[in-house]
């Protein structure tokens, strides 16, 4: 049997899983990992400009290829990376988190060596990580082999992040090439079971309806959910972190979920439905607009990512992806309603020297998008500004509703830009979250990606201003930043534009179209203090103080 | 008895300590608590860039005050100051980390709330905390006064971080306003034993030398130990987190610790002592330079923050103010050896049109230290270039020798010129360090205080080319910033200026030398790829291949 070194392993085993970028900063505890990657021909090093960032950047990269990884040193860049590598357990996203660590005979010694707590305690770092990953390990040079096959393991079978410890000395250590990746598979009978229940169910039904969500598309049956709609007609929604898993063009396909005020079609239609299709849905706070979605999963069928629950009952074991395969194989039954899509934008008004707001920006950058855009919607308004979007083809849209974590965004489209060189990668983020991450602008610079950035500069927090008892209150003012002088500090090449009017919002985008071709794009949206997209009203404390 | 919500006696007890500033961002789970700093009259908010940022202010800030603390909100926040933190737990900092979350109810119901992991387990990042801080606590409605005094006592008494998470809901209860904060004290039987141990040690000895250390400064006793130095001339040196603890015109002070290649005379008295008086000493590798100190501790007088080890055997309860307090009170012996200090900086040569070099730059900057200074020594080679240096009287020199979190020292210079508006805070940082944190300069800016900033541009992670086999290795490249342009980002009043000779270097000294006066002081200094202060090149793999 070949022989390898233990970090080349997993550098290789990372990159049968699709990875060709991975993220991270060297320190004098990893050089051994950074040199495997840089060993490795399928694989880059990218050097971040932070470790958050940096565990932002995979998150994105994981989030378009499937998988992403992050390598850090022990104790400060492992821990401030954590809570990216948190947002990924929230989000599903599955990440490697990789650390390079002192030798074993310093860890059994608590050898008092750098970046360590004053009682060397070389387990505290990974003993905190245990709290937000699926799995985790310290690898020795005994079982290295075996702990990585099981990480691996786990990070394809949950999509959730893993965690990685390797010492120095056990870096180089040599062990068999021989790679154990196990994709998971249903159980047939379990899987016949709830196919022939939810045919049953929905040929039974007065109004079926599809109701699409995130996990649909982390566990890989986004393309089979698509072909069982296109089959069966059946009517469609989703919730708002899978706002893009359902075609524009599908046929019946309602709206995204908006609560009961704003798009109060759909809310009826899901809640007078006898059957409810749900496929990979989160119930969360935000995900619902507020628990507002009325019905209750338990009296229809809930399809998870590895099991099935109908009116209740759990089965195990059953892959989403095989779940709508087997239904589209199976079924036979066309729904014969006829429903229009019930909340979107209309064209954009006439660009006009109003001064420009979200009301101008959301439509008119919905006429913007093409087929295959990634479009990144950073954490607080933004998500409210392209629910009512109507994306082009094959289009995909990045958040984070659960986690929420401001800043997550900017490197989340680095990653994102770097998984997909051949879209456009779009990021819609405001100056306060911006603020927090802005340096990794310059790592997309340093690789010549060439993201579309739009800043909306509203001068603070107004995601925390409309939840606040005070919307004045101070504490939700930010720095005021000169954002369009950002991409000259970093020296790339970039073409950068403001806009503060309609008028030259537009003129900007016709330039973006054609520069974002050769270079990447920066462009500072300057809009009201209180500016905020109509749907986001739901969420604030006093609506009535908004205009 | 006067009665109190649970968050105006939170931050109340934290202003009795000396804290006037706390940093953080506000968030929908913390609003409560920062609006108790707004309604307390001696307490302000400063609103960060970020939460690592804010953690590292905080570290700042408890430096130079004694105290810090943070507010973040739930998840998202709270990790990503979970580095700053674990620094300040590595260093000794006592900074109090103060978590807004979601409702009592909400946290038994496990109510799926954004900031939370899928699984809404709201125990998982005070978990996860629990690994880095001195104590923590959840409080509720019952336990909170008991609480808050809890964790108060632990951070006086360790000095070191204490981690409290509020649910909305408990901050507006009522609690009794009377503060039981406990300041230790020494049992008085240990300390006489000790102080005549010690005594009849130095008595005993022939060649007495007190070594000092950080943790004499951190639990007060700086002042305590000079007196006794003053009155016993006993030959001194320091280690280097402790070597701003013995005043530089102190006589017979010899010199900051440098190893035995670099500082021979130093470590030879060291190592030829009968009788070292340690004073709160911590072995560790970079403190140690590489573990080369010689002697064993267990040999000699070590005394720590609240015990003392002579010869091996511990003494419980002994604080070490109390320790020289007595020992300058009851000791009755002078020394009577005449040295010189060993190791320093000579003149800086003549200002010509060299190009720019840390062979330069750190003797001039020495000449320009003046007293009560503050100087922030950024992880990496900065502390090297310091060591040699003589301090102006009452200077304080700040490093983050043991935990080593490259950006610490930007947001931490934000904290200590915040802690001290009275003082020059002079800020000395390498560029790869810088980028991780740049964006704290915003926050000095809005605030109107006036550190002296020097970004030394090498080009990339020169600590981590000297520590890796290959000096040349791309992974320790960087971004090529126009640091310059940064404060016109931040658009406050800054002097900006860069320097690549000598000349320009001592020429704008001369400048800031007045500018600081009124405004805030950006310098850029150009130097090689490869320019290293001398004693870096203990710590190189491959020294020969160095200038």
């Amino acid at each position: 049997m070949a022989k390898i070194k233990v970090v080349d392993y997993l550098i290789k085993q990372l990159n049968k899983l699709g990875i060709e970028e991975i993220f991270g900063l060297p320190g004098d505890y990893n050089f051994e990992i950074v040199e495997a990657v840089e060993r490795n021909k399928n694989v880059n090093w990218i050097g971040s400009t932070n470790e958050l960032n940096a565990g932002y950047s995979a998150d994105g990269y994981a989030r378009i290829k499937g998988y992403g990884a992050i390598i850090t040193t022990y104790g400060v860049g492992e821990l401030s990376a954590m809570n990216a590598i948190a947002g990924s357990m929230a989000e599903n996203i599955p990440v490697v988190k990789i650390v390079g660590m002192p030798k074993v005979q310093d860890i059994k010694n608590k050898k008092m060596l750098h970046h360590n707590l004053d009682n060397a305690n070389y387990f505290a770092f990974m003993n905190a990580y245990s709290n937000i990953v699926e799995a985790y390990s310290m690898l020795d040079k005994n079982n290295a082999k075996e702990e990585i096959d099981r990480l691996i393991n786990v990070l394809i079978k949950t999509k959730k992040p893993v965690y990685v410890a390797i010492p120095i000395d056990v870096c180089s250590v040599e062990i068999e090439d021989n790679s154990k990746i196990e994709y998971p598979t249903s159980d047939k009978n379990n899987l016949d079971i709830v196919v022939n229940k939810i045919i049953e169910k929905i040929n039974k039904s007065n109004k079926p309806m599809l109701l699409a969500d995130i996990l649909t598309y982390r566990f890989g049956a986004k393309d089979e959910l698509n072909a069982f709609l296109a089959k069966t007609n059946i009517p469609s929604c989703a919730f708002v972190r899978g706002m893009d898993i359902i075609s524009s063009d599908m046929k019946n396909y309602l709206a995204v979920f908006a609560g009961k005020i704003d798009n109060q079609i759909c809310y009826d239609y899901l809640n007078n439905s006898d059957c409810i299709i749900a496929s990979g849905v989160v119930i969360s706070d935000l995900n619902t607009m507020g628990f507002s979605h009325g019905f209750d999963l338990d009296n229809h069928i809930n399809i998870q990512s590895n099991f099935c629950k109908i009116e209740g009952v759990k089965y195990e074991n059953v892959l989403i992806k095989d779940v709508f395969e087997k239904l589209k194989e199976k079924i036979n039954y066309t729904s014969n309603v006829n429903l229009e899509r019930t909340f979107k934008y209309a064209l954009p008004p006439c660009a006009d020297d109003t001064k420009l707001s979200v009301k101008y920006i959301y439509p008119r950058l919905n006429e913007f998008l093409k087929e295959d855009d990634i479009l990144l919607t950073e954490v607080g308004l933004v998500p409210f500004g392209v629910m009512p979007m109507t994306l082009a083809k094959n289009m995909s849209v990045q958040n984070q509703i659960l986690w929420g974590s401001i800043g997550w965004a900017t490197p989340c489209a680095q990653g994102c830009a770097m998984a997909a060189k051949n879209k456009r990668t779009i990021l819609v983020t405001g100056d306060g979250s911006h603020q927090l991450t802005a340096q990794e602008v310059s790592t997309m610079m340093r690789n010549k990606i060439r993201p579309i950035i739009f800043v909306i500069n509203n001068s603070g927090y107004t995601v925390e201003r409309i939840l606040c008892e005070d919307i004045d209150a101070k504490y939700n003012d930010i720095a005021a930043w000169n954002y369009s002088l950002l991409p000259k500090v970093f020296k790339g090449d970039c073409f950068v534009a403001s806009a503060k009017t309609n008028k030259e919002f537009d003129e900007v985008l016709k330039i973006v179209e054609k520069e974002q071709k050769s270079r990447m794009c920066y462009i500072e949206l300057f809009t009201d203090y209180l500016d905020i997209p109509f749907l986001a009203r739901a969420i604030a404390v006093h609506p009535e103080r908004i205009k």
